[in-house]
């Protein structure tokens, strides 16, 4: 029995252990945008560096920083292979609203399959499959075949502040030939594929302000600033029902994608268009008809409203013209444009559509950057071999919609390439009730890492 | 001495007792529109019916209906005099956002010349004083100068279907000779004024679907339908930043003004404009600029957003696109014009006006006529003349912009003049925190409405 059949073979063996493993962890609802929770972060830092420990890392530990702590560990097992960093964040988002959840946000449930647990896909269940295969190769070959360090952060979902100043100090601590992140989606169950490009974000908040005190709508109705109604002109008049974002920078700003990447979304051989209404129960897609729909996520900017309050939105009826008004408006950005630079164009497009006699104020709640990665880069080349020997199909190299700053930054830091390699599918509805992750996806995924793990050695081939 | 003088005296005399009674009932939480203060809105009604039998009302009563219960009470003095049914709501409005107040809602506090508590002015204050007039009368004259029938009802800041049925079906019982309703402001301190005018109001609530589920903006932004982006586009196609509405139909429903009323409104010889910018804390008016402020506020349409509500809203930041969004939407209307027939017009216009993709409910959540009455009719000279005789001035004509359905029902069902006499501010900031309303005001109020009694009776004038 070669030594990869032994491994998957331990990973299959062990596969309860360590989803009981993961149900324990994602048991700890480590919110890390409510300060109530943040115990509850701490705790969840605290359980991976000790699994860290169990597995057999020399050295594993707990770095503090300004907010939440970040997880480090590290095997440098021989001097002359490659080292490898993996990231991932053990932090999760918020779970309202909560009564649309059919087994409660932080117990996990398995159902049909499925992991449901609010972190499940994003991101423990793939920081947990990753760990899967380290053990395995531990156990299995008393060695892991490359060096590794792992650096885990408990902000992801908040802006990651802490992890990116960490970074910026710290770049020979972080060294490493390749960058590996378990924290993406493939296109289907039966179709693997490999991210190659995220797009940046930009979260805002915009706050409006009319009169000096909530009025009467009977006795000032009509004369009266209404900030609900200002804030929701503004909304329209910066992205229209087309799609189109009225931020003239911004528009002239989109770099240009390849012509096969172009054909490939044209073509849309994976029929992802009717998989996206499928998924959203809708019969056809929103926002800019002119582009090809993978093209809309992948590699144009959008303008969304996530949440707006104001005035009275109680049970039944108050006729109250609110004094002010909120809203939480981000942009998504392709690679290759600066966040804060685009929060600049926003805020002066805010201040020319802003209808008179109202006071608004926008707050740049957090940015990262876009990321990109060419397709031919050998560590991604050996991600694409080790996800065609377990699925035994060619994946697909895809722009992803979503943020990951993070990769960005070890892109841009450390200067070298950055694997983005996920198992969530599409379904998985994180950031939204009822979050789960297949444990098909999890059993696939360790034996995908730890195959991947063994490609990375260089000189001769690993033993095997 | 003159029983007026003897009576104003009384007023004097007993003026703490009566704001300490005002202070006790204040304190009762009597918001209709909340089903935890049902209790609370009971008890404001035997508060109320235990207050008119103590005064020396024969006859008191509650009068239980589907929602908060009627009070009645009625003195048959002398079939000879004509009748007076008064009018008022013991019901308040909700308190949020109940941090913006300087003392607890519920909780009666005296601050420079004024009680503040919310409902201290909307409308149980208003009420009072037109209880100590009544009670001046009994305990000077030895009775009422005219029949009294006095029904209070608690729901007004709930729709008031149980009054409107009530009315509708016992028209006999409340037969009067006219109607006198203490639940409007004065246009200054200094300046008495009576409204003949009152808008109807249609309110609403607006719900916005788009997906089936909350969706990810990473993984969807581009391609997802946004409710609250789809409610904004139609917020800003129902009314522009111009203040024009864009409902067609009701553009050319509007009455015309008589030329007297048009020359008052242009004119502003109360410096009306500049008053609400003031009290708005403003620099400029909001609304149609083609008509002057009193006419934007007494005779044309309006549409206000009083509160929306979508997506993520609370602290930090949330990458949701979500599956709903809802807005409460009034509008007002002036006299003459059919609520629940204007409910069809805006239902058609919302969904013209709908981005596509989403699906829209418009649900009427309540509606009220609006109401005029001449400058002539004799009850209202009345009135005029008791205020000119209380604050040393000629009282002008107004139209308000508020709505009281039930000014319009009487006036229609019982077919007798309405007399608006209120003794409100326009700085009293009714529905909004710090609610206020002015012991100077009260003071002058309870001697008005006494002195206007008198003016009631038929025949040879009252002895005095």
């Amino acid at each position: 029995m070669t030594s990869a059949i032994t491994r998957n073979k331990y990973l299959d063996d062990n596969q309860n252990r360590f989803i009981e493993q993961l149900m324990e962890w994602l048991a700890i609802p480590s919110i890390s945008t409510l300060s109530e929770h943040k115990d509850d972060v701490r705790n969840a830092a605290d359980w991976v560096r000790n699994r860290l420990a169990e597995i057999g890392f020399p050295t594993s530990r707990i770095i503090a920083t300004t907010g939440h702590p970040l997880v480090f560990a590290e095997w440098q097992v021989d001097d002359r292979q490659p080292a490898l960093l993996i990231y991932g964040h053990y932090d999760v988002q918020p779970v309202d609203p909560i009564e649309q959840w059919n087994s409660p946000p932080f117990q996990p449930t398995i159902r049909a399959g499925n992991i449901y647990c609010r972190g499940a896909s994003d991101d423990k269940g793939q920081i947990m499959l990753v760990l899967a295969a380290l053990e395995a190769w531990i156990k299995v070959d008393g060695a892991l075949p490359v060096n590794i360090k792992i650096l885990l952060e408990g902000e992801e979902e908040a802006g990651g502040a802490s992890i990116a100043a960490y970074v910026q100090e710290n770049p020979e601590h972080l060294r490493a030939d390749a960058v590996l992140i378990c924290d993406t989606h493939m296109v289907r169950a039966d179709q693997p594929s490999l991210v190659t490009g995220l797009r940046g974000v930009l979260y805002t908040e915009i706050a409006v302000t009319g009169a000096k005190t909530d009025l009467h709508s009977g006795s000032y109705g009509g004369v009266a600033p209404n900030p609900i109604h200002a804030l929701c002109v503004l909304i329209s008049r910066l992205k229209g029902e087309d799609g189109v974002i009225h931020i003239p920078e911004l528009a002239s700003a989109i770099p240009a994608a390849g012509a096969a990447e172009k054909l490939f979304w044209q073509e849309d051989p994976l029929h992802i268009e009717k998989a996206l209404c499928t998924e959203m129960g809708v019969t056809e897609l929103a926002g800019e008809k002119d582009y090809p729909p993978l093209e809309r996520i992948g590699l144009r900017p959008t303008l969304e409203v996530h949440g707006i309050r104001g005035g009275f939105t109680a049970e039944g009826a108050k006729t109250v013209i609110p004094a002010s008004a909120v809203a939480k408006i981000s942009l998504r950005l392709p690679a290759g444009l600066e966040p804060n630079e685009v929060f600049g164009w926003l805020d002066k497009a805010v201040q020319r559509h802003m209808p008179a006699g109202h006071i608004v104020q926008v707050t740049n709640l957090h940015a990262g950057k876009g990321f990109y990665i060419p397709p031919g880069a050998p560590a991604l080349l050996a991600a694409a071999d080790a996800l065609e020997s377990i699925y035994g199909k060619t994946p697909v190299f895809m722009r992803e919609g979503g943020s990951i700053p993070i990769a960005s930054l070890f892109n841009e830091v450390l200067n070298v390439p950055v694997v983005l390699m996920g198992f969530g599918l599409p379904d998985d509805t994180i950031h939204a009730p009822n979050e789960k992750f297949s444990l098909e996806q999890f059993r696939k995924g360790m034996k995908t890492v730890a195959d991947f793990l063994g490609r990375l050695t260089c000189g001769q081939e690993h033993a095997g």
